[in-house]
């Protein structure tokens, strides 16, 4: 699993249960209210921690919410990493999945939801969050290339919105993301994507 | 081109040009100010026609607005019917594509925000816009099914999520939907699809 630490000013450590008690809090109150209703001063209440030192340590509303909400994720996304990259991919659209059943599918509803009205909201999301994971699933993708699983002349970035594009919609129409639809979505995107296929 | 006139009682046969006049006026009060600032009110001041009038017709808000939006929608999406179903189904994504890149787009992108506070909203985008366009898909890859350009096993339902949920997501992430973009996507999904193919 890759770090998610941010890269920060030499001399200013943080402190580890500070930063993490901070980052809890703030996704509580993400998950709470969506971003319209996310403040510095509510992480400070709800945290313990000084305004001030929070402000220290992030320099805007925006960048703390999507580090809260990184935080929190994290871990329930970290990528497989099998024999097969097929396999992978399955299991990552699935781990995706049940993070949309929950608190964190939320999250993304609120943002994209608000972000409508304001492309810096969009902007942080897809810096913060949607980026780093296709990044992350384009690696997948192209160990599965070089190891003669996947094709060669492969559309990777279409191959990556095709996984997750239809699984978002479904999340934003209220049409459930359960395991048997991820898995026909995720069955029927890579077969297309065999070596020997088309 | 499919009829979008509604089921009516008998003997209360509405003014063409009183219709048309209601529904120009609501699809342009919604693309101002989304389905939040919509009212039934605004309609009557902005058509001319009296408020009585448009609720003897349009049972609700609701109701109004959505065909409002089909109206005017309907002529700029129907669909291709040539000899190819590929080709049709790569037109009708074009087509889509270049509606969601204008004032349409606009306000689908409200719909959906605004629907994600209020199921409702989703419900009546659901019943009036998405289903009616995915039945008529269907019926395009259903022909192609029957003909033999498309193979016979496809999973119809996750073709169209793979065909529209990565426009969608472009669309709500400000990625941009060019005819490039489109025709990529439509190759990738579509090249599974043929007969022969996996």
């Amino acid at each position: 699993m890759q770090s998610l630490e941010i890269a920060r000013p030499p001399g200013r450590p943080r402190c580890d249960a500070t930063r993490t008690s901070v980052l809890a809090a703030a996704y509580d109150l993400l998950a709470e209210g969506g971003l319209s209703r996310f403040t510095i001063e509510g992480v400070a209440v709800r945290s313990g921690v000084a305004r001030s030192t929070i402000y220290r340590w992030w320099p805007s509303k925006g960048s703390l919410a999507m580090e809260g909400f990184l935080q929190a994720t994290a871990a329930d996304l970290a990528l497989p990493a099998s024999d097969s990259v097929v396999a992978d991919l399955q299991a990552t659209l699935r781990l995706f999945a049940r993070l949309v059943r929950g608190r964190a599918g939320r999250i993304i509803r609120c943002i994209i939801a608000e972000g409508q009205g304001d492309p810096e909201t969009i902007e942080a999301f897809l810096t913060g969050f949607v980026k780093p994971r296709r990044a992350e699933v384009r690696a997948v993708i192209a160990r599965g290339i070089a190891s003669g699983e996947l094709r060669r002349d492969l559309d990777v970035e279409i191959t990556c919105s095709s996984l997750f594009g239809p699984l978002y919609l479904r999340m934003l129409l209220n049409e459930g993301v359960d395991d048997t639809w991820v898995d026909r979505l995720s069955g029927f995107v890579l077969a297309g994507c065999l070596s020997g296929a088309g």
